[in-house]
């Protein structure tokens, strides 16, 4: 029997839970500067992508582009950042954040950038229930 | 007729071409402080992962982790860090660094850490074919 999945309390602490994908949790970082989704492969003790069994990495994978290209319809944003850093938080964990030219980083990343600023509770519900119905996955 | 494939010339004047893989063009960034290989898929106008025909898409994903894998191997760093940003350069690339707990901007991420540290010669040309032959590309 695998050991239960269990999110990390700092990834727990800095956003709010989106759903599940097949694979993924989604969750929504709570910082109103950037519209930010990390999924997070449930799967205990995975640290690097490429210590998944290669389906499932692939599942990741997929799920990324799907939350990625979910973050483009919804904000019309220029780029999206695609990012699995783990320096600080070792659960392997996938960032996608929607870039524009006016935001509090650019072009810089949004990781160690200035201080995070959270939303207010109606904006976080309203951003959350507008990812999740793009994702099709309910909390 | 596509169009050919034009490496942008920032990466191109930021690295050290390492060889070719069935999709991307692997690079190795020419900064000392960091073991750093950066993939781009030898596709025309490419500026978001999700634009690739899936196959292509997941083709990216198979050499990223096989990239990643490969650094991890030859460098025993601590995390992999992986990232698709395109803030600055347009031309979808992706990013494979190897991170350890006393590197140059650990834990946080190195773009925009600091000023690159030019390789010399004889190292630059030794770890180029380290990553070749770990990669099984050559130039």
């Amino acid at each position: 029997m695998s050991p239960p999945f269990l999110l990390d309390p700092r990834l727990e602490a800095d956003t709010a839970a989106v759903g599940d994908l097949a694979l993924c949790r989604v969750l929504l970082m709570n910082d109103a500067r950037f519209p930010w989704i990390i999924l997070v492969p449930r799967r205990a003790g995975l640290t690097e992508w490429f210590d998944m069994p290669a389906e499932e990495a692939r599942l990741a994978h997929e799920e990324t582009l799907m939350a990625a290209r979910a973050l483009k319809a919804m904000t019309g944003a220029r780029k999206m950042n695609i990012a699995a850093l783990g320096n600080m938080v070792a659960q392997l964990h996938i960032h996608v954040v929607a870039r524009t030219e006016d935001d509090a980083a650019w072009p810089g990343p949004v990781w160690g950038a200035g201080t995070r600023v959270l939303y207010d509770l109606a904006t976080l519900t309203k951003r959350r229930e507008a990812v999740a119905r793009a994702l099709s996955v309910s909390p």
